[in-house]
């Protein structure tokens, strides 16, 4: 059957995350109910990353296979006029055969945006953690640092029960511009809540909170218990899928 | 009276402009209510730029006199406090008396966002205008540029019988980056739905369904007919004020 990729952004202000869950509003669901409205026939769909509530995408990737082909770019086009401006599809592109958004994925890219100014900025409020002080950039670099590699990050994860927590962060950095700091991370894979968990953890150690060689204690211990903030949603996007 | 200036931004997207009105929420409307709570009485108020409905603001600047010295620092917390996020108080600083943010300033710069790419963008949908087709920034550029110096902008003002519509455009250009156009305008002022006429004549010249030496002749003749294109609010900001 012939497989295709839809690349898609959206605002996750107002679903409950990607995957579909009755009587919510997701991602998932919404894209899902567009996708048979116009094809007639509901694919089994799969997913880069599958974002929590109030998580942004720009560069969010799914796969799915249909009985036979079709215009790509008819069916984005539908899709968008469906979807409305929170979801757009910015292209629907023919795949080899076995594509999966998921499975084929090599890396996920994620960005994270943090506010040390002391006002809010209104325009940018759900897309960036308002913080409203100062941050010590160097240890938060540190700590962002000491992720590189492969490790276990149980610390960082709401652990599923037998699942590996293993992961392989290939970059890790705070991007500091003023009263702006941008956090990139890029694994080959994340467990639940782990990059929300890391900004966390740079935030306590950037204020002072926890010490900058913390993260080496708590990845090597596994103990969740010491990570105590979890960097709220509407700062994070998964920004970029590598296949 | 001890005079004050309050700086301060918003997300126009809720809200039915600035000036207050009766029955619609809007940000004048909002702000008075705040500093009325806070103060205990609701002093007159003078603003920089009265913004339409769905305009944003970045450097919006506010005025008003009370009878005795206030703490400035102190009342921006308390309103930030009262009014949430879609408008955020960045300071409040006391002035020489006499200061009036709409008659001391010498100028008003806006930006206006157009983006060309073929899919829009969930994140910014509420600050860009999505024309999603390619358009000739050369001759944008060029109308622009007629745009510069003191001119009669009646043919792109919703006129006030009896008031004068020269005035002093500053600056005046569209900065383009990829499938993103910014136009930056400064003015000594700027008369009812300026901005959003030059940038809907742009955009008009730049799809090719005028011609690029239209604007001196619409200039000239003063002919608001021929200006058929008003770009919609979402895309502009009130970035900053000169004094």
């Amino acid at each position: 059957m012939p497989s295709y990729r839809l690349d898609l952004a959206y605002d996750g202000s107002g679903f409950r995350g990607y995957a579909r869950q009755n009587g919510q509003r997701t991602i998932q669901g919404e894209l899902e109910s567009a996708l048979e409205t116009v094809l007639g026939t509901l694919p089994a769909t799969s997913v880069a990353g599958r974002t929590d509530a109030g998580v942004h995408a720009r560069g969010q990737v799914v796969s799915f296979e249909v009985q036979e082909d079709i215009d790509g770019a008819h069916l984005a086009r539908s899709l968008n006029g469906i979807l409305g401006p929170e979801i757009a599809i910015s292209a629907v592109t023919r795949v080899d055969d076995g594509f999966s958004a998921r499975f084929s994925a090599r890396s996920r890219r994620y960005r994270y945006l943090i506010s040390l100014a002391p006002a809010g900025d209104p325009l940018t409020r759900n897309q960036v953690w308002h913080v409203g002080r100062p941050l010590d950039i160097g240890a938060m670099q540190s700590v962002a640092g000491a992720a590189l590699g492969e490790h276990d990050f149980s610390a960082f994860c709401r652990s599923v029960e037998g699942r590996s927590n293993v992961r392989r962060v290939e970059e890790a950095w705070w991007d500091p511009d003023g009263e702006w700091l941008t956090f990139w991370i890029r694994a080959n894979a994340f467990c639940h809540q782990m990059v929300r968990s890391l900004v966390g953890l740079c935030y306590d150690v950037g204020r002072g909170f926890i010490g900058v060689d913390s993260i080496t204690v708590i990845i090597e211990t596994g103990d969740r218990s010491r990570v105590v903030t979890v960097a709220p949603p509407h700062g994070l996007t998964l920004w970029e899928v590598g296949y």
